[in-house]
């Protein structure tokens, strides 16, 4: 039998990006020897447990590492600093220390001074994920034909890197190797903007005059619904994404921000070309997203 | 055998909600006696014909409508002046009129002025469509579960607005009346405003300089996926839609744009209280979508 890619992996958090790897790793057998699972909350280990997502469950993350030749986060990236201050004194030499947070230059000036010489920090962020939170919530083909980009810090160990990237394979995603600052754009515009958007514009409709409130629940149509579908994410999670891609995420809203004020200014003064043109730019950009069947 | 709602009703625009009425009523059988259908589009008349949505096909609006005890114009809101004039003189007293346009102030507006003596007109809504258009999109299912409101002139026909009652019943819908006033400000919220944002949001990522665009169709995470499904809607029907709901539309607009603002400030301050609070809010209004079944 081949050699495992990793003897023993710690995931820390398991949430629904979490529970998903856990999941999709009994889908690959070989690949990790020994999975252990480490979260904070009692309730979450115990149902972790209960669904025997891994082969041991520690609640401190310092115990949990011990030994260990890889380690994941998997939480909110807002814990990301302190988690690794309090892991590192415990880091085997040798060990590959990932992440899957959604934004990138943050996790590598929270957790890269934390990181002790002789382990290898390889900041990971998988392209995945429903509107569900907690261990219930994992899904083994979350991560099936969807994209992990790999946003390294200077001196990386290519070895390491090698071996994340062959972890994702296993777990059925393709990866991409990028620049920090350049992913934590790219995903400001894909994902944290539309996620503003949609917290935002169910806020507006919560505010409305009672009666006409119930009636937007009643008679929510379907482009409301889908905004409410991806609204309903972990609190948590998406505060410290806001906060944590503060400057791409703000440069992104104020793009979108002029352009709605310009179909805004269409529609005020009755101007059908521009609004048909800008919709018709959008449809072309949903035909390019089914034709690299990424829709 | 029971006698049915209309002898001859006639579909003027066989696009993807005119085609779901059709194909529902192929599911009801015995509700329509002669189905006709309409359209000014050659294309999309053979189309229906190949299809076999109807039992007669017709390209002039004026000569299908004679003879007919129920019309529905199923075509965008902005071609429905036109066509009440051209259908006006040659509508059978007693006939029924009515629509599925998405906004109701401006069809009656714009219809109300034609509609000859002794004809009832009864403006409706479906809420319910996909983001596919043309006489293939229809699903005979599309309007299960879902709301058909209707907004009556003054002086509407008793009868006239059951009939119409019934039909949306026979087509699976539940039917609530409200007026056209009250109406144009709840879809321009759950239905408009999403469909804006959406459209806009794909032209922002679009204007990216052309590196950074490619990687945006390529990484295209959850949210933006979303967002592009309801983007890729019909060009003329959404013009129509925002240019005859415009007050409307343009005071929701405001008002998300006020809420939008506040929380990029908070992001900007890391104003963590406001960000979780305006999120939890959402997640509300998304539960209580699924708690009365419309998620």
């Amino acid at each position: 039998m081949a050699e495992p890619l990793f003897h023993r992996l710690v995931l820390i958090g398991i949430g629904h990006i979490g529970s998903s790897i856990a999941r999709a790793l009994h889908h690959a057998p070989g690949t990790v020897e020994r999975l252990v699972i480490c979260d904070a909350s009692p309730a979450h280990l115990a149902r972790a447990k209960e669904l025997e997502l891994g082969d041991e469950y520690v609640a401190d993350p310092a115990e949990a590492v011990a030994g260990a030749d890889g380690v994941i986060l998997c939480t909110p990236v807002g814990s990301f600093a302190a988690i690794a201050e309090g892991i590192a004194p415990h880091l085997a030499p040798g060990c590959v220390l990932s992440d899957v947070g959604s934004t990138k230059q943050s996790v590598i000036r929270d957790v890269g001074p934390h990181v002790p010489e002789g382990v290898h920090f390889v900041p990971a962020h998988p392209l995945a994920g429903t509107e569900f939170s907690g261990p219930d919530a994992g899904l083994a083909d979350l991560f099936k034909g969807r994209w992990c980009l790999i946003s390294l810090p200077e001196g990386a160990d290519e070895d390491a890197v090698e071996k994340i990237e062959s972890l994702w394979a296993a777990l059925g995603a393709r990866t991409a190797r990028m620049t920090a600052a350049h992913h934590d754009r790219v995903i400001a515009i894909v994902s944290h903007l539309p996620h503003l958007i949609a917290f935002t514009i169910c806020g507006t409709a919560d505010d409305l005059a009672d009666e006409t409130r119930e009636e937007v629940l009643q008679f929510a149509a379907s482009g409301f619904r889908d905004f409410t579908r991806i609204a309903a994410s972990d609190p948590v999670m998406w505060r410290d994404i806001f906060i944590n891609n503060k400057d791409a995420l703000l440069e992104m809203f104020a793009r979108f921000s002029e352009d709605a004020q310009s179909m805004a200014r269409a529609v005020r003064w009755g101007d059908t070309g521009y609004i048909e043109d800008r919709i018709n730019r959008s449809r072309k950009i949903r035909k390019s997203l089914i034709d690299i069947k990424q829709a």
